[in-house]
């Protein structure tokens, strides 16, 4: 399994940021190819230790690094990374991808 | 469910940090009361946008916040979180903590 871990600070203008992301961002989202699961948070995000002013934690999961690169070279892929730059500048949004395995 | 996201920088002893996270903190985190399903990155941590130079990712899964907060509440999660501190300084990780749903 692996998973990409998208992390948003919290934006200018939090309910114009929720109707995209869940007006427009997930829908698009959820067509990517080989997607398997996707969570988001709800509620508060507690941080603790370094990480801070953080809005919404996105989990994508798919079956492996691999399906993910597929996902996001495809026209799909292409269009849910433009789209999330319209969400976020680069600056306010962390993405961590990598394979997961159950201890 | 709720889930307990924490991430570490890369550590200067990448071995001993290994040794410590796989033979010491994953013994006891999984004690846990309440603990669901504890999954750990494999491999290289594939960054972008703002995140950078991360080692490993480490998720916990609960039923949800209250269950997350008894958990550390208790005297395992205390050692937990003690043992955390030996493993990586505040500076070095990001936690993130929060109730999730299915879109």
């Amino acid at each position: 399994m692996a998973r990409m871990v998208v992390i948003y600070k919290t934006p200018k203008d939090p309910k114009a940021f929720d109707e995209h992301y869940y007006g427009v961002h997930i829908p698009l989202a959820k067509q990517l190819p080989g997607l398997r699961r996707y969570t988001v948070s709800k509620g508060a995000v507690t941080t603790m230790a370094s990480a801070k002013d953080t809005y919404l934690v996105g989990t994508l999961e798919f079956e492996s690094m691999a399906a993910i690169r597929e996902a996001f070279m495809s026209e799909l892929g292409r269009a849910c990374a433009e789209d999330r730059r319209i969400l976020a500048a680069d600056e306010d949004v962390e993405m961590y991808l990598f394979d997961s395995e159950d201890v």
